[in-house]
């Protein structure tokens, strides 16, 4: 039998004006008082499976073994599985929709995945919807309970979960090409490119000059490790506190000055 | 003697940004630290009592038994009384200016009601203007200690507690008029109409064809279960995880399609 | 020995949708499950380090003895210290550029400051841009397990503790001139001058009329309690419920009627 699990993690695109999250937590509480939640954003922009992907993945690590909700579900009340995936470190509960693979991954990989099809671990009246206080809410409340996640429904096979596109990463002899994963919220632009992707490129030698293009738009930023290793106003490439590639203007945002605006762009970054 | 209440829920329009929903909750923690917090919403617009109403009501059905503190609050400091409310699965706080009483239908109906004057349950210092610090969280925090409702001071006629106006529901055959209740966080409009106002009328015919007015702007939908019953763009009449009529658009904003900004409008939708 | 500390408060300009604040929360959980955290506010300016410490100052009196975390941090990875500040009723954790200290005064003083250097204290890997996670965090935790302040560093004279300028407060008769604190989500204008400062001046006789001017815009205001002793659309020059005069607009936004915008203004009330 496996341990007991007492921590929730809550990751959604509810926001927190309108009580959706309160539901879930309401849910919670009633059907596994003993749980502790901790909220990992509900500020994922609506619909943006990649970003809720990548917040969560980027914050398992440091949270206690977990049960971890998150929705940003497009598909609600189609087709799409509902799902439980079983990881070394943890279990995540949500859409079959590549939402919850980083995390999975992040927590030591897939050991197993089941759909969450019993009634019997659902709300009464499930809504068309609203999954996340129907079905998946009470699903996290009845695996800290002990439910175990093979009672949920019939196991599938991990290969065919969905998954999300792979972010490009290009890296050559002084010159990477990458996605953009995300913008925080001080416009610090994240690369998908690790650390480990370019160690060996030479491109992150401290205090050489790079040039940084997104789009149309160019500046000039110097290699470093915080923000004031440049001037204020001046632009830096360093490595960010979750292991990416990352751009930041000391005192100021990287995202303004790149005139960073769309979800999907491709940042160059060259000697 | 009733049974102990451990939650507290929390419903305000503070915002989150000036520290004024934590001194709340650190009244609470000081004066009854066995208790447990959900918070329902901070987000609810300034001074919006009916916002606030909605909200609540449409989360305590799905939260443990509860004493609801609610603060949307502008006669704070004025003759407004502050009051409790017993309904029949729960306790509410709050001012008597309309914002409670939809909670309290949701939670079964007004049992009896109280005005908040006892000087033994507020801080030693009551502000003129934050009296979700002074006054209400304190009458919370008592009243999971134990502490009865009929202690906070005189009995009031629960007739003669304020209510908000009746939001407006006109149902024609194939012809459906209704104020807007709320515009969510996804964009989606949410009517006063529930469904058991129309289910008679055969305006909710699965697959139908439907015009929504709202103001000068109308657009074309289709009556459905979910967003994506319709191609993406594409405008949607279903019942909400509420039980209300609403309109919403797959992978869009119906609001912004229908250029809903201000608070108080009308909805007409006919075949 | 000390008495033991249930309770951790997070004060931070990290935002809500990044999950920064969420990995803090982890850190908490994982070494210190039993700790209890209020979140006082995480939408503190970015980098605005004199709002972060005014919010944190005014919650901190109306929550139960805590280790007080706060991070508005723009000088993170540099040579700035991170300190620990043991307060009458309190302990403090954050960096060493002015943040705490308006709050150590509130909980009745600095008696004594370490810096945060013992690397046993530390997450094993300590990023170079977010202490809060890897080092005060941690630290928090650290200290409600037990661990004394001294463990974590050599200690510090108070005196040479950075400080923020104190804000300019000028008071002459019928007049008062004062640096604006904080513009609330009301849109309320809190000044730098207390209650105290202004009692023997006769300024704030109820009732009497002012003008009021911040920059090149003026209205004029009403001397009053609360929001409505003057009419709708109206302004009104109170004690807050921080004990600090302020300007409101009955149902309106004070901040919009004077134009406020930016981070410094200094406003001028006189009769």
């Amino acid at each position: 039998m496996r341990m007991a699990i007492e921590w929730i993690s809550l990751t959604t695109d509810y926001g927190l004006a309108d009580g959706f999250v309160a539901a879930c937590r309401g849910v919670i509480a009633q059907k596994a008082p003993q749980a502790q939640v901790i909220d990992v954003s509900h500020a994922i922009p609506p619909q943006d499976v990649r970003r809720g992907a990548t917040v969560l993945a980027q914050v398992v690590p440091y949270l206690p073994p977990s049960v971890h909700v998150a929705v940003v579900d497009p598909g609600v009340g189609t087709g799409r599985k509902g799902i439980v995936v079983v990881a070394d470190e943890g279990i995540l509960v949500g859409p079959d929709n590549g939402l919850l693979l980083p995390a999975a991954e992040a927590l030591g990989g897939v050991q197993a995945a089941y759909e969450l099809s019993a009634e019997e671990y659902r709300l009464d009246t499930v809504s068309h919807t609203f999954h996340g206080r129907d079905i998946f809410a009470p699903a996290a409340a009845y695996l800290t309970l002990g439910v175990e996640p093979q009672d949920f429904g019939p196991e599938l096979d991990p290969e065919t979960l969905v998954t999300l596109p792979e972010p490009k990463v290009v890296v050559a002899s002084q010159r990477l090409i990458s996605d953009v994963l995300t913008v925080d919220h001080f416009g610090n632009i994240q690369l998908a490119a690790q650390v480990r992707d370019i160690i060996a490129t030479g491109l992150l030698l401290p205090g050489a000059s790079v040039r940084v293009q997104i789009g149309m738009h160019t500046i000039d930023a110097t290699i470093g490790r915080t923000f004031d290793d440049v001037e204020p106003g001046e632009a830096l490439v360093y490595v960010d506190s979750a292991g990416h590639v990352a751009i930041a203007v000391n005192q100021g945002f990287a995202s303004s000055m790149l005139m960073l605006g769309q979800r999907n762009a491709v940042c160059e970054i060259r000697r």
